[in-house]
């Protein structure tokens, strides 16, 4: 009898009265409850957006998400600024490139963030580049960028901000109308603790324009379909009813906990992270790390993969390994959604178990300490 | 206590333990156990594809499986025909315009199907026509298209056949290898019994050497990769995977049964249905019905919208109106998915008690009579 615990970002653990609300019959996505169901939904999503603009939701993974937010917002022969830092932010030149956009890309060493200035310097250089494709939280790296910085950066030009916020949103801070943003883009399984296949957009008045211009081909994705409909709690296409219904109850949870207490639950999880990894004697990999997970540099002599392997087989522990380049590299630990300081302590004591297993040379108890002293502070203040 | 009975052409019922199967905590979509999830399904719809080709998943409804199916395909300036004749066919059409293609339509009353003679007329009139797109079950109407006819023709040019399998996949017949079907479009919430929220298709190598040429723009709908990923058991971006656990368990019911046996359940249940309105003394809507839905054209004293609200406020009974210029005028009862005889006789007599509600001048019973007649016959065969 081995307890499994699941530790990437994303999909995230489900609360259960989430995983309960899938096993209920289905109903017919036209009702009257299903009706009251969507618009609960997207009025709720407006509060962990940070908005007051409509948010809209389609039935895919972020990534569908991503490529509306490319072809409903530019037309053929637009430029547009791209953040590379990531394979995340890769994609965002993918698909520009899949669409016959140019991009500029804006690349950053894996594992920093973006310098700011250099965006200023490239939008004054270039008046013309459409929008900057940013990430929140780059997943396969765990750095945070800085996004109120860009978006101070681009609402004083005609340059839309669009913002990958896929797996930090409800992690990392963005708030969205304060800060400026003008597009932000996320998905149910992560922060949102709601099982993978929903994905949600958020557009400003600025955005919208934009949309109105855009002539790239879309339908499915069509933005301007799924506001209106969201707006009548309704939908252009059968949408994935049992997820909705999940995502209500795990909504709640953020509702009552409120946003701004979500994420700073989240940020004790992650300093408690750094800390223990710190106290174990690993380097981040992240200069400026998200909240949503913590990527830890090995070892040179560890195999990441292998690690990642028996910590899934042996302990029931998942955690992600590294992607592209960092392979074998990085370890990435998710704090991510339905966790609390008592789930980051099962990932650090597994951590300290696990690399004690494999030959490292670790003093037991050391990062769950330092973790702990995180907690104890962090809740007495 | 009152039970709920869901007679839409989809969400359809869900078995239970597809049902459970959503409620188990979430695993990692990229575990050894994941991997093993995704062949397995991929393999058995091939059986329901009844093709020897692969079948790829995306996570999305139907439209965007139908919308990659123009965007894999085509190239720009591409001239095809389109046969409409329902809010089904017309969506091809839509999404054909919005991708720049020229279409050529093959205009069909609504309720009618197409003439194979038509198709032909028009293939030789016009060899350069790319492929042509028609629905299986034409799902606002009833109506079903005579496929293996158009196979026929299609399969004897260069101009591919693709077809809109979206409700009728597992109803009604589809032969895809043997008829020489190119493209056959689903989903999971019709006749495979699962939520919404995935959407599947098949590609011979005809349409494989089709999507080699395709220019048009796409990315998160690109085949190709979704194809590949799949072989592996893997996915290009996060799938669905509560619902490919449900559609795991749903695809083992109908791999049990078999395909033919599946078809040939809900052939009866449609005859009994067809049987059971006629005695009731209603015209059917669709000349060619399918085993997918029966619709029924109303006199034109009944309001259809009034209807098929009392039903489900008062009797628990959801039934689907008319869509489009059919709205208030045609009721559509489903018999698809994890039904049975008794489904049909509960769908049958709770139309009868609803329009003796509301006036119409009936025979209590003799709907459900006649279809109890056509059980009898086909058990005792």
């Amino acid at each position: 009898m081995k307890k499994k615990y699941l530790f990437t970002p994303g999909p995230t653990p489900i609360p259960s009265e989430a995983l309960l609300a899938m096993a209920q019959p289905i109903d017919y996505h036209r009702s009257e409850d299903a009706v009251a169901l969507i618009k609960d939904v997207l009025e709720k999503l407006k509060h962990v957006f940070q908005t007051e603009n409509d948010v809209l939701f389609l039935t895919s993974s972020g990534t569908g998400a991503m490529d509306g937010a490319v072809s409903n917002l530019l037309s053929q022969g637009d430029t547009v600024l791209v953040i590379r830092s990531g394979k995340f932010g890769e994609r965002w030149s993918e698909i520009c490139t899949a669409y016959g956009v140019n991009i500029i890309p804006i690349d950053v060493e894996w594992g920093n963030s973006v310098d700011p200035e250099k965006v200023d310097h490239q939008l004054k250089s270039n008046p013309s580049i459409k929008a900057v494709y940013s990430t929140l939280c780059e997943t396969s790296t765990g750095a945070l960028h800085d996004i109120q910085s860009l978006a101070h950066i681009t609402q004083s030009t005609s340059t839309l901000l669009v913002v990958d916020a896929v797996s930090a949103l409800g992690a990392d801070d963005l708030q969205m109308d304060k800060w400026g943003v003008d597009v932000v883009v996320s998905c149910s399984q992560k922060g949102l603790m709601t099982p993978p296949g929903l994905a949600f957009v958020g557009l400003n008045s600025r955005a919208w324009d934009a949309v109105e211009q855009s002539n790239l081909p879309k339908y499915y994705f069509d933005f301007r379909k799924a506001h209106k409909s969201g707006l009548e709690g309704s939908v252009p296409y059968t949408p994935a009813i049992t997820l909705l219904n999940a995502l209500q109850c795990a909504l709640n949870r953020i509702y009552e906990e409120g946003i701004q207490n979500n994420i700073a639950r989240h940020q004790q999880m992650a300093l408690a992270t750094r800390s223990a990894i710190k106290a174990i004697g690993l380097p981040l990999f992240a200069s400026s790390p998200a909240n949503t997970l913590t990527s830890i540099r090995l070892p040179k002599e560890i195999d990441g993969k292998a690690f990642v392997k028996m910590m899934r087989e042996e302990y029931g522990i998942t955690y992600a390994g590294g992607q592209g380049e960092l392979s074998g590299k990085i370890v990435r630990i998710a704090h991510l959604g339905w966790m609390d300081e008592n789930d980051v302590i099962v990932a650090i004591s597994s951590f300290e178990r696990g690399m004690a297993e494999i030959g490292y040379d670790i003093a037991y108890g050391a990062g769950v300490a330092a973790a702990q002293q995180v907690f104890t502070t962090q809740d007495s203040q």
